[in-house]
């Protein structure tokens, strides 16, 4: 299965430091700790932990690591998820967003881990670290399990209105991600559409799919709904709100589909099944796993931004640390520059 | 599990006549006069078949029923689905969709159930029957199954591009459909969103929402992706290409799903397992089986046409057939027209 943990890549963990908001998520700060000294003790990260300082150092104190690859910078505030996005990363100057962003932003980082409102990651970071030039709209990209691996789905819910040169350089970004973080040269590029033919979509889809002809990536055409799973595309793009339905139906419908499984297996005479099948159903659980995959990054930005799913334990805070580190390791944003 | 094949009101199926296009589908005409054989032996359907009448005979030779309950109307064209719609409706005079379509127009059958090219039933049930006054865009609806049943979603892909008010027509329809059709009381009414919040969303789904609000249907406000295969509405509204994304989306993602399950299990020491799921399997493939919910209704046009999958077999377009009575039973045109 292919995906950015299994990147056979070099990677140098010196001078690299990755910001992690220690106050963002519904587990934090117990698990986004944890997560941090996990990453430090499993491959060397070098971290910077932004929040509350007694409560960080509180929590680093259950665990031991080397002390020189965690720092704390003290953020007094926390946005919380009901927030306005806007309002409060005017108003909160010093919450564990803002600070995060703003080291990254001056060099005391090179990327920021946040499992915090994904409304005031976004918002604050195309307002403190910027867009890379040529890029309209910095855009979300997820990990979605299909039956052959993975297949990034770019946008996944930031820019729910777009322009058609938006999905062009979603594209473009997300080619320079697959091909450096995830290692899949030259990966295959589809457009979301309701049919696989040139002429079939919305208004959108059409010019974009024209757009996409024209440029040097490996586009495949259109590619429909049904066929995303099954993974003939590395790369699907679409506007933000179908990518948000598509992100979150497939959530919704593989937890129905296995509760509906689960019923009927433990209906009556099947329950010895049951049993058996707990090894099974676990892996493919894993599979769908969002923290195995690390967290969505936040495409087109000066400097990488990863949003962790809101439910994120350590390891999903460890495995987005590690893909801040394989980013910033493989100069994505100089690639992505060039792409343009 | 509620639907409309489990609803309980008196059908009577005298003087209620059904065009079926025997021509139409991968399965045709093998399995649409099967399914019409099948409609009148269980419940006393009166069918008229429309197609090639020597291949229709032919294939009724097969079977025994009540010879007055099945005409054969000939049509000697057939419209494949590679064809462009718009042209094929108008070059095709006579074809079994085009003369199908003309038969309701002019009373000699009350409804038309196709499985033939989607594009081509669509554009053509618009032109020749026409729409109720007040509907801009007839919509296509289907049934997708849900934890607790089914949920009913429209427009599932007739209208790719939308404005607001197509979106509260939808609504209106589907209620009428669902609490007369599925026999659901006043129906749990969602609109198809990226949060629940009613600020969220694209420029549509915003204005839709404060539409929706002022209605009298039971709005419950937007529904996010995740929530939609656990059934909290009955009817969830969207435009028809995020309506055709979730459609196909959930087609696809449960075939893939039940692949992965399926490799899982027969891997090694599952296979002892695999035996005994034989049947829970079974009965989940039954769920999400197209053939069991009848086709999806064309709604908004001043008769029904029913839209079955091309894949459709006997059971399905017996479905469809039942769906086409109960519709025509109760009115529904007449019901849209006074909730309008």
């Amino acid at each position: 299965m292919l995906s950015f943990l299994t990147f056979a890549g070099v990677i140098s963990m010196e001078n690299i430091k990755i910001a992690v908001d220690a106050m963002g998520g519904d587990n934090a700060p117990v698990e986004t700790v944890k997560g941090a000294v996990d990453a430090v003790n499993e491959f060397g990260a070098n971290i910077v932990l932004v929040g509350i300082e007694d409560v960080i150092k509180k929590e680093l104190e259950k665990y031991s690591f080397d002390k020189e690859k965690i720092e704390i910078v003290n953020a007094s505030e926390v946005i919380g998820t009901d927030e306005v996005p806007t309002t409060a990363i005017r108003k909160k100057k010093d919450s564990s967003i803002v600070v995060g962003l703003n080291l990254v932003k001056n060099g005391g980082a090179a990327a920021f881990v946040s499992a915090g409102s994904t409304g005031a990651v976004l918002t604050g970071a195309t307002v403190i670290i910027g867009r890379i030039k040529g890029i309209e709209r910095p855009a979300l990209g997820t990990c979605l399990p299909t039956t052959k691996g993975f297949v990034f789905l770019l946008d996944s819910g930031a820019n729910v209105d777009c322009k058609p040169n938006y999905l062009v350089q979603f594209a473009k970004m997300a080619s320079v991600y697959v091909e450096n973080v995830m290692g899949i040269k030259n990966p295959k590029v589809g457009l979301v559409n309701i049919g696989v033919e040139e002429e079939k979509g919305n208004a959108l889809t059409k010019e974009v799919h024209g757009l996409l002809k024209e440029t040097d990536l490996n586009f495949v055409g259109n590619v429909e709904a049904r066929e995303i799973p099954f993974g003939e595309a590395d790369i699907v793009v679409c506007d933000g709100f179908a990518g948000n339905i598509i992100l979150k139906f497939a959530e919704g419908l593989s937890t129905a589909l296995l509760k509906i499984i689960k019923s009927e297996i433990t209906a009556g005479l099947y329950k010895f099944a049951a049993l058996a099948l707990k090894t099974p159903f676990k892996n493919i659980k894993k599979r769908f796993d969002s923290e195995e995959v690390g967290g969505a990054p936040f495409l087109g930005l000066k400097s990488l931004v990863v949003k962790a799913h809101g439910s994120s334990k350590a390891k999903g805070i460890k495995n987005a640390i590690k893909q801040c580190t394989i980013f910033v390791e493989n100069d994505i944003v100089l690639k992505i520059e060039e792409k343009l």
